[in-house]
């Protein structure tokens, strides 16, 4: 017989230590990458520049950066080739958040423990540094001085702009924008989510997939991996932004709540909500079987998505 | 002997009625291509397609997918492919505007005649609505359905991203910003506009010999004709800025001065400016020679740019 809890608990005592090794092996290769593909520069554009830099270097957890990275592992792409699709994922989700932050959006002064970029600058170099984020995003991998084939350069184009544009991450900002105020119900809340956070952790991990030329087979595994790890991630932030203090995240908490937003807490209490996100993680586990034990980080890290503190 | 006035005043005449009819019949297949590619929804996120429609649909010169169209026709790629480049730039040129009329940019409420985005929606919807037109725009170029092969498509995604990320648009409108109440040397105000408007009316001018498979000489061409009309175009912005009501532009006169932006009417005079604009149509118009009487209407263009009321 199996305890699931107690599963859940050794196995992330175990796999703890190792996860957060890798990530900060793999978060240093992430931050080398970036650097590189951001120089500093000194003339008029100058501000812009460092305020791209001020967005995407120096933190964060890295999660759908290290998911490219290691899904592109199981199937042997060079790690030089894979940090550069984790650059331009971590660089989208940054402009997302340089935008979202701005006083026209969610009105936050802190990001990462530092002041938003709009705090840092101004609002005007805000929204041209995350407009040039975005762009920097979709050159990094047209342009790919690696080994990807024009094909393979196109499909992760197409997946990323998919999961990026108004059918994904910026629709699902316009759907939570729209439903403030008003109680939304379970099955549009999950919608809302998929879109907005969900659709690019799930390219993240199907990034690694479409690098590696995967079967079809191990492909759709990784974009199920992919969103019920997106999912249950979700749900873990709206019990972090009820239970966790603005040190221990890094930015404002109980915010969701102060804004009349529609959260998982709300609908299904704390405990429904742990529970729904320990679902999730199992399903997310089970979608790696065929992967064996060089999945393991990845395993690792579907339980951190729902017991992280930040 | 020539006499260029009268060669142009008379050429502007020949040409004037044919390229206006040509542009007109174009604009109409890029209205059709846009609506199709931008398709109203009626879920949470309407006010987002919505905004996006409004953005995109229903006015401008088109003058940068008139470029995509007509230098593609030059190497008979069929129009529906070119249509869709077209349409691509055409989003990408909304989205900057629709960020550059936010209250932290430009502060304008006009646009083409009626309210901006942000008048017409609101702050939030409008920088949403300009961040996924950029996205779309990619997606566009990535997701062809038509026939162009992974190669082309990779080569004019990355031509496109250079034109329009912070080594092109959006790095010329930080240098702008940044000079305001200054005064900038001839040669800086140059190179700003040639970042700001220049490159993504070369890239359109491009894009048709991307698209065509042209010979290196031949794209070479048409980059350079993109360069030397996207410069007489600023001029030309610059002069309309200072003589033109805000009815005859749709939007508000006068304000490069407000702003204490230099602009190439302070620092060479209406005249100066004039000719500077009439030696780079005469450039333009050069640049075209190997490519015959098919390239006409493009000559009419060139005149046009420094014709032009609005």
């Amino acid at each position: 017989m199996t305890n699931p809890t107690h599963t859940l608990s050794s196995r992330v005592a175990e796999g703890g230590a190792l996860l957060k090794q890798d990530m900060a092996t793999r978060a240093a290769v992430m931050e080398s990458a970036i650097d590189h593909l951001l120089p500093p520069t000194t003339g008029g554009d100058a501000r812009l520049w460092d305020a791209m830099r001020y967005a995407t270097l120096g933190g964060g957890k890295r999660l759908r950066g290290y998911l490219a990275i290691t899904t592109a592992a199981l199937f042997d792409v060079p790690e030089a080739q894979a940090a550069r699709v984790a650059a331009s994922v971590e660089m989208l989700h940054a402009y997302s958040l340089v935008h979202d932050d701005l006083p026209a959006m969610d009105d936050d002064d802190i990001r990462r423990g530092q002041p938003s970029t709009h705090r840092k600058f101004d609002e005007a170099t805000a929204i041209l540094a995350g407009d040039a984020l975005q762009t920097k995003a979709f050159d990094i991998l047209a342009s790919s001085k690696t080994h990807e084939s024009a094909e393979v350069r196109i499909d992760l184009i197409s997946a990323f702009a998919e999961a990026s544009g108004a059918a994904g991450m910026v629709g699902g900002q316009m759907i939570d924008m729209e439903g403030e105020g008003r109680a939304l119900p379970l099955a549009e809340v999950s919608h809302l989510h998929a879109l907005k956070t969900g659709c690019l952790i799930r390219y993240s991990a199907e990034s690694g997939a479409i690098l590696g030329q995967a079967t079809p087979d191990l492909r759709a595994r990784l974009r199920s991996y992919g969103t019920a790890i997106g999912a249950a991630f979700q749900i873990a932030d709206d019990i972090l932004d009820t239970t966790a203090t603005a040190e221990e995240l890094g930015k404002t908490a109980g915010k969701d709540e102060a804004a009349g937003k529609s959260t998982f807490v709300a609908l299904l209490g704390i405990d429904g909500a742990r529970k729904e996100a320990a679902r999730l993680t199992e399903q997310a586990i089970a979608d790696l079987a065929p992967f064996g034990a060089r999945a393991d980080r990845l395993r690792d890290l579907a339980y951190y998505v729902i017991e992280r503190r930040n």
